[in-house]
């Protein structure tokens, strides 16, 4: 690393968007078919060119007559007229309306020569071949006149106009098979770093090597927003390679959005690489997260390069470069649509930055909406998947009470609270139960979370380990519980007699769970009650209650603790140290709530369900 | 027609939408991309079958480092390690941190065995083969631990989540290429009636033959509300021929909706077709549009047989199919977006169903929204085209009054109002200077139109023919104005030096425009003035300015009054009578809109414009 660089003079959120705002993002126009056109912009005025209707048309089921002739008609007071024939929609008329005659017609029938007006049939008694008019109708009554729908000549729809369903059928009713709309403007998808594989490939851990997640949600955003992504993947990380990929991207597409490498550091070369091949505008917002982010151009066209976080990527996305992407498409301005709700819980922030804070949606028992902060970091894509929306908060914001109302902007118009949230320790049986309710949340960041969750109103249910009392069992219900046994596993041959003693094996490498999951409480009781220092065979902490045994599976440790369950779905050998009590627990508030009733009734395939999990028991 | 029928026993919208809510629109499931998979439903609950990250990552660009080495670290007393290396991104570590010893590192790459934590750049200075940590970090700082972000058999998603570019970012975490989502609900979109023609087909006018709008209106609207439309056109209007059609498609689809022949007359057969096909469930709902809807089942598949004019069938789609397909594509209930708006007009409303009245939005110059009533019959394609949303009507309400605060269901989350809303007379260089407002809507409703939505408070500017006085000017302010030369046009030959008196000679067929356009008072006065009797010249009244013309150039009238403009346009003889102005007046209330500012500057473009509009004038 030859060069660190800090970046100074951080413009604001706002001076950002204006110089993104001030970005020429190009684009032309399209013939698109009729059926593909809702949701694109009009990219010229279309005036009519015949008129619509294209004659006189009947607007009812009845009889066409001459005005005049229906004059003094009432129910008491009947004209009658003779049934000169019969016009069906689709035909051309082959008589004439002579005084004293009716002519049965049919809804969008032509009005025959002679006729100026139609009697509704409900106004009508049938005769024989004649025909008793109860109602007088006026010249033009139940006619629409040719044109009288869009005229020819007539402006029908100026340029500009997003499409919908509703103009697509003006545009239809004028004969029009396709039309011309504003190009989506095409944007470029680059996402760098050495260690990006695309998903579907496979992984080298031991080399670092993550699945590309940015190149996805950034194509998806860009599509959302009205651009149409181009993706350039496998995008050396040198800065030849880097200044070659942006080059050529620059020819292809109105807009070049990088995500990754965009750091003060040596290995981040971009802002350089811009400086270099085009012009460097901006580096640096002062944006929680997004901080390091880089606009320019390059070869004239718009560049921005977002940070490589999956939640930093497309928080800067959406707030910079989406809206300019909507303005080049022709969308206007996004109605946001924001959700109001109780915060669960404080929360504090003293860096000088504006944040945007991602959040959760939970309904409590009144209907009422809770929001939680959903926060494993800027480099966690379930940061993302967690969260419905934003809460923005301005840079001078220190602090954020629980109960406060706050402002979620949400992703989408249709983000919601999920039917139940769930949070809490992993567990299979709990996995099961929450498949019966459609779209659940469940949050598996362990037995301690859960708790937290519980007491501060966020969770309708948690999944708890071991005993639940204090706090959380106030204004809770135990809705279910059960048993599982949990042991160790090891790569290869019986584990032994004492397997919790032989994890302490100098020389073993061996896998256990962090504490934030219950199973290491119980591990760290069961070591303690043989007498062994529960950190002295700790070994390697891992994140979730299966990934010991999958560290075993892959022999990247001796051995490990696990669910039988798990062991004997990976096929190794297990020993049994020690059974486990788990609760599914129900906030006493939020009972009512139909994903929760839902949930309390699948309860009742429990048994049926312990008994295909192994080591499981009610 | 042999059977005339009227529809019994309507019944409400809530009733009609719990029978189609319990028809049982099928699914399946498919397997897409994951760059498709954006705005679908998640078919099977996803668990995480490997860690995320795959390994301990660092979260900062630093030194790795043994956090025991950092202790008691701080500004004033920093601890000097050797340094070991370095780790970039994607690269396996070479090196094992011992006691003492710091490892250079990159974000996003592997710590290196012995090491637990990483030390940000920011808090170390650099010596030569040295660097001194200003800092202490503790164990785990700066490390995101494998599976930190998702940890392998957790479950990662559950079947029912509607995917957002969120949750595909963490499919592609777990490097999902592909998943299993629910499939659309294949919807069969019936257009039916004998003078339907599709868009891009010649029309014949006198067998009254319309372009087909409700396939495409349908369809597209399908597509919005989760499903895949199936486009079954030309299927003749015989009972036998519709019978086979609804069979077919209860083959193929999901859901069969058709569009027309659903009132009770004998043409209109589809109810009888569906009672012996099928089941009729339904026929008829106490809604305005919407009266003549048929709900019933064919070969079980769910079948709703919208009526056959646009802004119904539209309107039943709206309200009774498009939330039972989003509930089948798993789209879950929409987020009703609206507007709340002062309405403009009195509304009177006295038949006893509920009611969807078409509405459109225009902004005041405060920035408030005004509400005004659309509605050129259900019949018209612009009452679609011009409306924003609909105001529900209950069926007992009798009058909305002007100035009061209505709620609107928009269309779409981001219809809004117009930069500039004109209402009057058609003419061709208003038409050009509105394309100057991207957006601008211009309803040709002709000048009377355009006096009474201005005084009413709706229009932003009118255009309006001769003197522009009275009520209507009154707080408002002409900003341009010109003058049009209007005479006669004929087939063939001179139109003579007398050509009013000419449009008056017997055995003409005449074409004029109606008295809802200001050059029909023109040719009024004219005529009046000339001794003759208005009337007597008048012929045909069409609805639009060019109508005329073009119904003498195409043969359908001997003579027709014009505008020279247009004669000279179609290539058809003219004389002229006389010359009439024009004026665009703005509401001075609303002159602070940009979009009625951006319509005044290019006002200055008039000069120019209108000498390229042969017959016009300043």
């Amino acid at each position: 690393m030859s060069e660190r660089r800090e970046m100074r003079d951080l413009v604001t959120l706002d001076r950002a968007r204006e110089v993104v705002g001030d970005l020429d993002v190009g684009g032309g126009t399209e013939r698109v078919p009729l059926g593909e056109a809702s949701g694109r912009v009009l990219a010229e005025r279309v005036d009519a060119d015949l008129d619509v209707p294209g004659f006189d048309r009947a607007s009812v089921d009845g009889y066409a007559v001459r005005a005049a002739d229906t004059t003094g008609a009432g129910e008491a007071s009947p004209v009658t007229l003779a049934v000169g024939g019969l016009v069906e929609a689709g035909e051309r008329p082959e008589v004439t309306v002579e005084e004293g005659v009716a002519v049965e017609i049919a809804t969008g029938a032509v009005v025959p020569p002679g006729a100026n007006a139609v009697v509704m049939v409900e106004d009508t008694t049938e005769g024989e071949e004649t025909v008793d008019i109860r109602r007088a109708v006026p010249p033009g009554g139940n006619v629409m006149a040719a044109g009288a729908d869009i005229a020819a000549g007539d402006r029908a729809l100026g340029a500009g106009v997003r499409l919908t369903p509703r103009t697509v059928g003006l545009l239809a009713a004028m004969g029009h098979e396709t039309v011309t709309v504003r190009r989506l403007p095409r944007v470029a998808v680059v996402a760098t770093g050495e260690e990006l594989v695309q998903p579907g490939e496979e992984l080298d851990h031991g080399r670092g090597q993550i699945y590309d997640v940015n190149t996805e949600t950034i194509a998806t955003g860009v599509r959302e927003a009205g651009g149409e992504p181009v993706r350039y993947t496998r995008v050396p990380d040198d800065r030849e390679a880097m200044a070659d990929a942006l080059r050529e991207a620059a020819g292809e597409c109105d807009m070049i959005l990088t995500a990754g490498s965009t750091s003060a550091s040596g290995a981040d070369m971009l802002y350089s690489v811009v400086e270099e091949v085009g012009d460097l505008l901006v580096h640096g917002v002062a944006l929680k997260p997004g901080k390091p982010t880089i606009i320019g151009r390059v070869d004239g066209t718009p560049y921005v390069g977002l940070p490589g976080y999956p939640v930093s990527a497309l928080s800067v996305f959406r707030l910079l470069v989406a809206p300019r992407l909507r303005r080049a498409a022709g969308y206007g301005t996004e109605r946001s649509v924001t959700a109001t709700g109780r915060l669960a819980v404080d929360e504090r922030f003293d860096e000088g930055r504006r944040r945007a804070l991602p959040v959760g949606l939970v309904e409590d028992g009144d209907g009422e909406t809770v929001v939680y902060p959903v926060d494993k970091g800027s480099g966690a894509t379930t940061t993302l998947a967690a969260a419905d929306g934003v809460v923005d908060m301005p840079a001078d914001t220190r602090r954020l009470r629980a109960g406060e109302d706050v402002t979620v902007e949400l992703f989408s118009p249709d983000a919601r609270a999920p039917p139940v949230l769930a949070v809490g320790e992993s567990d299979p049986a709990a996995v099961e139960l929450l498949d019966a309710v459609d779209g659940a949340r469940y949050l598996t960041d362990g037995d301690r979370a859960g708790r937290r969750w519980l007491r501060d109103g966020v969770a309708d249910v948690a999944v708890l380990t071991g005993e639940v009392a204090g706090p959380e069992a106030e204004g809770s219900e135990v809705l279910a519980a059960w048993t599982r046994e949990w042991g160790v596993v090891t790569a290869e041959g019986d584990p032994g007699d004492h397997p919790l003693e032989s994890l302490a094996e100098s020389g073993r490498s061996v896998a256990t769970v962090n504490r934030d999951l219950g199973l290491r409480a119980a591990v760290d009781d069961a070591a303690r009650e043989s007498g062994l220092d529960p950190d002295a065979l700790a070994g390697v902490e891992t994140a979730g209650i299966e990934s010991p045994a999958r560290r075993v599976a892959d022999g990247r440790a001796d051995a490990g603790v696990a669910l039988r369950a798990t062991a004997e779905r990976l096929g190794l050998p297990f020993a049994a140290v020690g059974v486990q009590s788990v609760s599914l627990v129900g906030n006493e508030g939020r009972l009512a709530k139909p994903g929760v009733g839902r949930l309390r009734e699948e309860t009742g395939s429990l048994p049926g369900l312990l008994s295909d999990l192994p080591g499981y028991a009610e």
